[in-house]
């Protein structure tokens, strides 16, 4: 790991330093962790306190106000400043072109000199590997797939035949795309297997979490828009298209179909009946069950879903609801009684 | 891609032209895509719309009279007819006989000499693998384990030892069978591993969803009858026995001991607590958790579940609980008010 | 598979024999499956009568009254003496010393000679493989690992960079460990990756199900305690602090800084918001949607969570929650009448 200097860092990330410029920074550490010579973070207000008790040389803060007496990178928006200054200190990996004397590349197959392809790796005839590509270990790539520039696959990745990934797209481990979709055809004799001949396409700058499994489309493409960020084990269902900049946390599950609008954020858990509409910018709760269609900008919760508001009410009423439905019954008797005792 | 003619397909999958039989269809696309020489699909009556604006050639629908002027070719289930034409555009991949330079097979395995074998696949001792059947690439298949007669392991498959699969069973990429199942004892000092020495047992066309895992049970083995389909990062626990023709869709998660009858279909994201007896032809709707038996023919929603009827209306109230919750707190206000001025 | 008398089994497992010590017993069985020269196992009491039915030569139980005329090892605890009568049967595979010919070990790595490196496995520079450690086939170890002595790899194991797996960690196939976390900062311009730079960290004897996932930290370790045991497709999300002896039960999802106490049981497909504390012997039902700190030894059901007495009791109101919303409307009926009527 590199050094650099408080004004260093504070250049990187567009920050304004307060305190000593010159210090030489060697680590970036928890507020807990971090010693003199190390920079640390302060993402929230109520980690002030944390940070009056750290040891941090230098802190990356919003209001060096809050810190006095310490050097502080100020910057308005610290996660953000936190990100380019990681870049900084941990260059992220770029391809070590070649292909790995075990991988296995069928003819007809196409590897960008620039491109890294590791140990074990497939990769099936027709498919491209774009420039600075890397393909990690035991890849497994099929027939007529695309890799874009810039791409990164991590061990153990795995893409059915047709399946096309935009420039800088990252790729966890274990995930699988292109598999096919859940689509059947019941019949008297049994459920019979609605081939899936579709594809999945994926833009540019999207990343997909570890054992995540986005299904080939019935027909066309399940797609998923630039920008969008995937955690790990979400499943995206067969012919979903998923919109720019959206949000899918982890364990998601889109059933078929399903359209997601541009920079829309589902918390973990959250799963989707197929074949609806997730409004451009609409969020949902964590373990929301969504089973109609929801506007955009809106927020919901629960199973089947509320408005967040509505749910809220709601949940805070049930807790309450065993109370509530006893004075419902001593109502109920009081009024008998009353009518009994009335004439 | 082949071309068939409309009477060729309609031939194909039990329907009957509405139309012009000659034309040549190279392609099957959805109603948006699909152009003058492609088929396309009407699932349901709320696709006319659609389908009166596409430009497909031919359609696939189940009443041609509404779809004035269009060469339709008629069929009373659609879905399955769909199935059966896309397997005539598209013939299912069979197996190139042989293995993979790049495989291990270790000794006393069995491969059918009709069966494919992949790169970097592993086959272990006593493994035997029938005939046509397909390995892919970085399948690992433990020691004695048996694959069935057109079997088709897609890559980065998992059986640990003593797994048997039917013929015809597909098992997507990252899918792990046989895996230990989730047994310990807790003591004073500590939980203490049961050793899991069963196995797991897939009958005859059963198809496994990427990264969905069966455990291996604790003596016997876990079960899973023929024809049924499980989805996407499923969870079989162990010792669970799965009827035939069940339908398990994404995410659903099975504990120990689950008995799940014929025919059943647990919707996405459903669970089911351990030891429990779900009956066939039971349903249960997306993130139920089953935490009692469900008889026969049941359906079941919510958490825990109810019947789907008493699930609907509890719900449609729980939304306007915040409001009868305040008509009690005035009736009661009121009650009070009342016997206060009555003496 | 061995024999063992009746008598070996006891003394193995701190049993008392009740019956014929001297019966030979040739395997462990279910009740229904065992046979004259099989132990069989009675875990609760409502087994009772299986065990009567059952063909076992001898049964394993807590109490040989109930099972009159039956040879039995009676042990206070069955599941923990099941366990130590399975390790006698089934002894845990150690490692097959040496380094697959198909292995790619990196200059730099250390692998100790009483280790096992399976087929196709992938060893970094700078990981070290303690003694007695089994890798299986597929297995890929990033750069500067440590796998301690007597750790199980199942194949298709991911370690990313810097992970750290105490003595005997079980891992299971398809896990991934040290993936990114999902640390995003949002801008006006899009979503910018924050890099994840600390590590996982895994204590000594525990166990991972198969296909789950332990992301890294941004900065330190995500952590997971001693003896904790980790079922299939559970997600730990980043800078999570798991404690000792915890089990998180199957699809299990904890969000980023999520810190887990000793001793907690999460059912199946809990899910934690981040950034919450989960005491320790803290418990929550299936598919508890944790939104806030849990006191230690609490019990925990519903979304969002409740006491699990407050559940029981709301979820039970809740099923007759259209009834009693009915009462509220005639209560409310009935007393507007009666205010009308009363001038």
């Amino acid at each position: 790991m590199s050094a650099f200097s408080v004004a260093d860092i504070a250049a990187r990330c567009g920050g304004r330093v307060v305190g000593d410029g010159g210090l030489r920074i060697t680590g970036i550490r928890s507020l807990e962790a971090a010693g003199p010579s190390d920079l640390s973070f302060v993402a929230e207000g109520k980690a002030d306190k944390k940070a009056a008790a750290s040891k941090a040389g230098a802190l990356l803060a919003r209001d060096a106000s809050r810190h006095p007496g310490r050097t502080v990178v100020e910057a308005a928006d610290p996660s953000f400043a936190l990100a380019a200054v990681l870049d900084l200190f941990f260059p992220r990996r770029t391809a070590r072109p070649g292909v790995h004397g075990t991988a296995v590349v069928e003819p007809g197959a196409a590897v960008d000199p620039s491109a890294e392809i590791g140990p074990f790796a497939v990769v099936g005839e027709g498919t491209r590997i774009g420039a600075g590509a890397i393909v990690e270990a035991h890849v497994a790539l099929g027939r007529h797939c695309t890799i874009g520039p810039g791409a990164r696959l991590h061990p153990h990745v795995v893409l059915y035949d047709g399946v096309t990934l935009g420039a800088r797209v990252e790729v966890h481990s274990g995930v699988v795309l292109g598999a096919d979709g859940f689509g059947y055809a019941p019949t008297p004799s049994g459920i019979v297997k609605v081939p899936q001949v579709g594809g999945v396409s994926v833009d540019e700058d999207v990343e997909i979490g570890a054992n995540s499994c986005i299904d080939r489309a019935t027909l066309e493409q399940t797609r998923v828009g630039a920008g969008t960020k995937i955690d790990d084990l979400v499943m995206v269902g067969h012919n979903s298209v998923i919109g720019r900049h959206v949000i899918l946390c982890g364990q998601v599950g889109l059933a078929g179909s399903t359209v997601v609008g541009d920079g829309a954020v589902l918390a973990g858990q959250v799963g989707a009946a197929g074949h609806l509409t997730i409004g451009a910018g609409a969020k949902a709760g964590a373990q929301t069950g969504i089973a109609h269609d929801v506007p955009a900008g809106e927020t919901v919760f629960g199973t089947p879903e509320m408005s967040h508001r509505e749910a809220l009410r709601a949940f805070a009423e049930l807790r309450r609801l065993p109370e509530t439905a006893r004075a419902v019954r001593e109502l109920r008797a009081r009024s008998r009684t009353r009518e009994e005792g009335t004439p």
